[in-house]
């Protein structure tokens, strides 16, 4: 209204209006001189618990103009959900608040200076974050979410001004938060089913993302069920000895070799000297090592073998991935037996996660059409390799596809069409949540899995051919 | 949504929600714990060119639990409705929006100091306040409500949060804005045409509002319309030598004896010694010095009578109403030819705009079964003083009625009643504004009421037989 009377006047009479849908009405979220139609963008966010990415969208032609991401500043305050909302009980929830917002400040300043399109330009912005993450976007006391019973404050989030957090877009853009299903089971996923678009499928899909957090989702366009596995860190490389992010200097691919136990081929991200090896370069190492015979079926290093690579340091026995002298930070790159009870409890609780789902449904992995693989690590995941170490069941691999980010791809078409959001509603509305913390089920299932690449081998029938081959 | 958490659990699960109405929906504006219905607040604002009037209102039983006002600070930036907009045209606009809202939130703080309700507790706020003076707060441009063709840029305004603005109230408390109907027919002028209550009359009334600008209404519940005419700031002590306003220290009552030509009576505000005269006090002068001879029909003052009292300095005959020594400035507190002469084009012009209304109509002034006064002025004024000098028309006393400051009254009943807000509504759209500036009509009625009563004075029945009395 404060421009109003000086657009009006300025291409005679001539406005573009920016209207955004809020509870069944129209607003004005913006008013422009001329016809300016073919110029609107907005932002699609996934703000994940490590990384923060963001699309700026336009929404004309629904593309992407440009991405940009980093690290959620909020790592600082702890590497998980469960450090961040405790970090947020003693005091720490504004702190949590402002260095999200910042973080997507950041941002929005490198996408503006990239693509030249002012902040001010940025007329809608649509989040997804797991349900600890969308509290804390919009300063929510996060606390609830891991008290019993587990009810966040909020699942669904109302519309409101996306400047009244900070966030430096226009000053009336509206942000809306992709909504939650439960404590555990966050907006990331509801835009990562409605990316998937598993809800209108005929076929039966089992979806997965892999993060520090692994969400399931299970079902077709008749049903929905999902559940949350804490797989820990190991994927993100957390909680492994030379484990690092998937970024420059990391280890994403290796191959072990079977008869003298050299690394084969080595594939850095960024091309030059490792600095040490994030989750899809563990996966490929501990299934290297496996099918050499390194490593044994209960993840134990087999110190008989001869090879200089394979020690014992300090009392855990450890396989060298890479010799000082070719690493960047001038120190052995190594995989230890602690590092490998680490990834097997992880993978075993994904795979006990798929189990307990499907057993809950009365289904089995052969009735599965498509596994739906999302998470940053996707997009560098040997399908072979996550299969040895039982990470993947031993489905035929073109039934595996990969997602990408589909947290922020799921964001992204909320952006573009109301029709999805509603979508995505009815989607968080209708998914049923099941709680494997308390599950019996999900204990046996677990406890089984914690074997390479599982107790039952003969659920991995390609696993046992590799192993032949040698 | 941040407090829900907490909030929910805190009385065992019994909360209070304050929700508002927008546009058709509820919104929640509040939570809190346990039942706190019994104690909600709200602040009807009277946004004045000179002063702003605050109401602290108990929403259940609609009282006003205290009141505090002050001079509109922006007053430092010119002293009539032009002058602000000329002042924002040449780059002050933000300065004059936050002088409102600093003014605002300077009575919030007195209001929270001598009631103890925290400004916090405030939810709800109802402005009403002349076209500009809305523009000014809600931070428009109002510089096209002088230009021709006088079009404001807005008369209705949404409801916005209270705090996006910077008034320091709860953060969701919505502001509402009475509605404006044309640029120089306010927010306040519906207010006061929502208290006077005209609009469901069966008689027919007269509505004015004495202030800078006189704002008439003319109607009853079939029809209402309106006109303004720039009276100029003599009713408000402006342009007038010894002129302030009605406060401590200045005259608000006086007669003048009829043989002697001395001052019988003076009221003064406070009680102390005058140091000017106020708008109430300057209509009784003239009125005393109109009936004793002193001033002739023309104003002008008889320099032949003999009183020490009535003088010519620098040129100009005046009349000395309280000497030097028993004033408060040490100087003689004097009406000037000059005075008397802005004050009767102020007149003349309140006095042709009632005219010009009821002609536009058919009607005459005796078919007028109302006259209701608003303003600040109207609180002290004497009738028979008005009367006589033309300001008021010469009808039956008993159908004048003092409304007070109907602005912020009417703000009141909009603040405690959605369906008198949607009365006002409905009144602002149905007035019709008569632009006197460009009536033939106005200008000859006004030359006529250039003259004490009245060119006409057969129209002044009464003031001819005060005359005679003498």
């Amino acid at each position: 209204m404060r421009k109003l009377g000086r657009v009006l006047r300025q291409q005679d009479w001539e406005i573009t209006l920016t209207l955004v849908e809020q509870d069944c009405l129209l607003r004005i979220v913006d008013v422009e001189p001329g016809d300016v139609t073919r110029h609107r963008f907005g932002l699609a966010i996934d703000v994940g618990t490590t990384s923060v990415v963001v699309h700026l969208v336009d929404l004309i032609d629904g593309r992407v103009v440009e991405v940009a991401s980093s690290y959620n500043a909020q790592i600082s305050c702890g590497e998980d959900v469960i450090s961040r909302i405790i970090y947020a009980q003693k005091g720490g929830l504004e702190e949590l608040h402002q260095k999200v917002i910042s973080t997507i400040n950041k941002l929005i300043a490198q996408l503006a200076e990239k693509s030249g399109i002012l902040s001010d330009k940025l007329e809608e912005v649509v989040a997804a974050g797991n349900t600890t993450m969308t509290h804390l976007l919009l300063g929510i006391d996060p606390a609830n979410i891991r008290r019993d019973p587990y009810i966040p404050t909020a699942a669904y989030f109302p519309l409101i001004c996306a400047a009244e957090l900070g966030i430096k877009v226009n000053s009336r853009a509206p942000l809306y938060c992709v909504p939650c299903v439960a404590s555990y089971i966050g907006g990331d996923i509801t835009a990562g089913v409605l990316r998937s678009e598993m809800y209108k499928s005929d076929e039966l899909c089992l979806f997965i993302d892999i993060g520090t957090n692994g969400e399931i989702v299970l079902g077709n366009r008749d049903w929905l069920v999902a559940a949350s596995c804490s797989a820990g860190p190991a994927f993100e490389g957390g909680g492994v000895k030379c484990g690092m992010r998937a970024m420059t200097g990391a280890i994403e691919q290796i191959a072990i070799n079977r008869q003298h136990y050299e690394p084969e081929f080595i594939k850095v991200i960024g091309g030059g000297k490792p600095s040490g090896i994030c989750g899809s370069g563990i996966i490929d190492a501990l299934a290297g090592l496996f099918l050499a015979g390194v490593v044994d079926r209960k993840g134990k290093i087999n110190g008989e073998l001869k090879s200089p690579r394979i020690r014992c340091h300090e009392g855990v026995a450890e396989y060298v991935l890479v010799w000082a002298k070719e690493s960047l930070t001038q120190a052995d790159i190594v995989l230890t037996e602690l590092d490998i009870d680490n990834l097997i409890r992880a993978k075993g609780a994904m795979y006990a996660g798929f189990r307990v789902l499907l057993n809950q449904m009365g289904l089995d992995f052969e009735q599965l059409d498509r596994f739906l693989i999302a998470g940053g690590l996707g997009n560098y995941l040997n399908i072979e390799s996550a299969v040895v170490i039982g990470l993947l069941p031993d489905i035929p691999y073109d039934r595996f596809e990969y997602l990408g980010n589909s947290s922020v791809i799921g964001a992204h078409l909320a952006l573009l069409s109301s029709k999805l959001r509603q979508e995505g509603e009815r989607i968080a509305g209708s998914m049923t949540n099941i709680e494997l913390s308390v599950s019996l089920d999900f204990m046996e299932e677990y406890t089984s899995a914690l074997f390479l690449p599982h107790t039952d081998f003969k659920a991995f029938p390609t696993v046992a051919q590799l192993m032949n081959k040698a």
